[in-house]
């Protein structure tokens, strides 16, 4: 990695899953940053399903990647040439990069991470990054979860998933997590410890719920929070099962992303007759409020609480690839993706 | 009407919305009361949507209406014969009655009303009964609208919407009527005072609100508060158009109810995107309540704030062919529909 900038350049918006067409690998030359910018090396990158909306030709909390610039992604990257007092030389820095060895930054682009003895650095993009913060805040604060309620969260062997159930459990809740595989379900009640796993594959969610979340006569009992993460059918199973005054903490709905034409909407007719609530979340506005949750996350990762797991892939190159194990449906990857694009030092 | 009881029976659920197949006119014994027990006659029987849900063999917010028994309506009655000191004959009373001559009622069952004067009986079950209660709990407490926000309402020349419209304006708020005729549209901005009108039978909906309502470049604009009465491709039309943290109040979603199969689920994109969130909510609920709505309704009526309108058909076997009108899109119908049973007096 010279004077050359490798980068997955976004050459159209994706039909569907068809990422290879849409994605180009290039080769450019490496940029050279001007008075008051800073140049980043990507070290590590994220891969998330959030991603997936960016390409989109259509705005959604944020304006989407240009076509034939390179593909945006969270990164962990470290700062190698500096024309502004607001980076020096070294500072390992967290942000929106790209799919690419190199950055130019200007200040406020990025933020710096002090990094944690015995903490990888790799957990910055992880559990104490975007991704812990989103379980945290989406529950927490959406969600609003009351010791002994029962709490159901679906993709939950991802990376948002996992962290979700087990900050419900540190908090009192029945947890049943829905997932993709055998496997999966396996380390849901294993080594995550939730209290039940559905395998949407095999198992009939709607009427597996209804079991493990019955609705009483007197009209408790269900589901009283439900961390969405996949929407479609299995969003729709989540609903049929809602408790009197349920809340939806809605994250994303990645079942509907690659779908070309109709989605599959969702069945409000529970939301109605229960009195509960859909509310959608962005991680972007927490950001200000992010110390309070990476000392609990940081004290319960610490304390062996909250385990996660991080499937870090070795090579920009390998990012497509990677990318489109995402959105495989009971694929055998769990928590957090990540591309380690070059070495740290 | 002397010692017979015409009912409607319910003798099947219906599919779709053939009613006719589902409803049947009978002729029974008139019933008479035992000790402990009143006599009320019908006077006034109110049709509503959320009717043809209590038609369904499953539980909604209330059990199913029996088959073969008199299909359940919110009606004002007259109190003929009594065996408990909870009421005395003459006394008026509303609550959940039948599509029936009488009805027998035990104490707690139905609730007195005091007739105020210079207000017809009807309006106790219409600005001043459910209807104006869900209009207002559902914009106020639900919706949550600030002067100078953007409030959409669906079925907006309905019973309900007619209302919801009228109280956004009075606070102050920028109001946008769905409705499904030109007529029903030029009542909404002319007597109604509507800000502007949308008939979703002629208009593009999703393009009407981004003129009426448009969303700016700084993430302002767009559509603050949402009543929801008919779900379906109108609902989702306007979530497209939601302003950011936008507040939709789930009141009901009448294009679904006699949908066989498949139903038009909610695009929940947006609610993502926009941090915006949907609740369900019944009327049920605020019952306790009633008296704060009530004061300012009537207060508004008074001051020819809010007009409502009463559809007020004659005869209860008139009442099969009234209901049917309420499903039919674009039609004529606006304001509250009533059926008048029997005289006071």
């Amino acid at each position: 990695m010279d004077a050359i900038n490798r980068q997955w350049t976004l050459v159209k918006r994706p039909e569907g899953d068809d990422f290879a067409a849409a994605l180009k690998w290039q080769e450019t030359a490496k940029p050279v940053p001007a008075d008051g910018q800073a140049l980043v090396r990507t070290i590590y990158l994220s891969l998330d399903p959030a991603n997936r909306l960016w390409m989109k030709d259509e705005p959604s909390y944020m304006p989407p990647v240009p076509l034939d610039g390179p593909m945006y992604g969270g990164i962990i990257g470290v700062v190698e040439a500096s024309h502004t007092p607001d980076y020096a030389v070294g500072d390992i820095v967290t942000g929106l990069g790209g799919w690419s060895d190199y950055k130019v930054i200007v200040p406020g682009e990025m933020s710096k991470i002090s990094p944690i003895p015995g903490v990888p650095l790799t957990a910055f993009i992880s559990v104490l990054g975007a991704t812990g913060l989103t379980a945290y805040f989406g529950l927490l604060d959406v969600g609003k979860p009351k010791a002994g309620e029962t709490v159901v969260v679906s993709a939950a062997a991802g990376a948002v998933g996992s962290i979700v159930g087990q900050i419900a459990k540190i908090k009192g809740c029945h947890v049943i997590g829905i997932a993709g595989s055998a496997a999966k379900c396996a380390k849901l009640t294993g080594e995550w410890g939730f209290d039940a796993a559905i395998n949407y594959r095999t198992e009939d969610v709607r009427a597996r719920l209804a079991e493990l979340a019955p609705a009483r006569a007197d009209g408790g009992g269900g589901v009283d929070v439900y961390f969405e993460n996949v929407g479609g059918e299995i969003g729709n199973a989540v609903y049929e099962n809602l408790a009197m005054r349920a809340r939806v903490a809605l994250c994303g709905m990645i079942s509907q992303y690659n779908v070309v034409g109709q989605q599959t909407g969702a069945d409000l007719s529970k939301i109605l007759m229960r009195r509960a609530t859909i509310e959608g979340f962005l991680i972007l506005d927490y950001f200000s409020r992010a110390g309070e949750a990476v000392a609990d996350l940081a004290k319960w990762v610490a304390a062996g609480q909250i385990r996660y797991d991080e499937d870090v892939i070795d090579g920009l190159e390998n990012t497509l690839s990677a990318f489109e194990r995402l959105f495989k449906p009971g694929g055998e990857h769990t928590g957090k993706l990540i591309v380690k694009v070059s070495a740290l030092d």
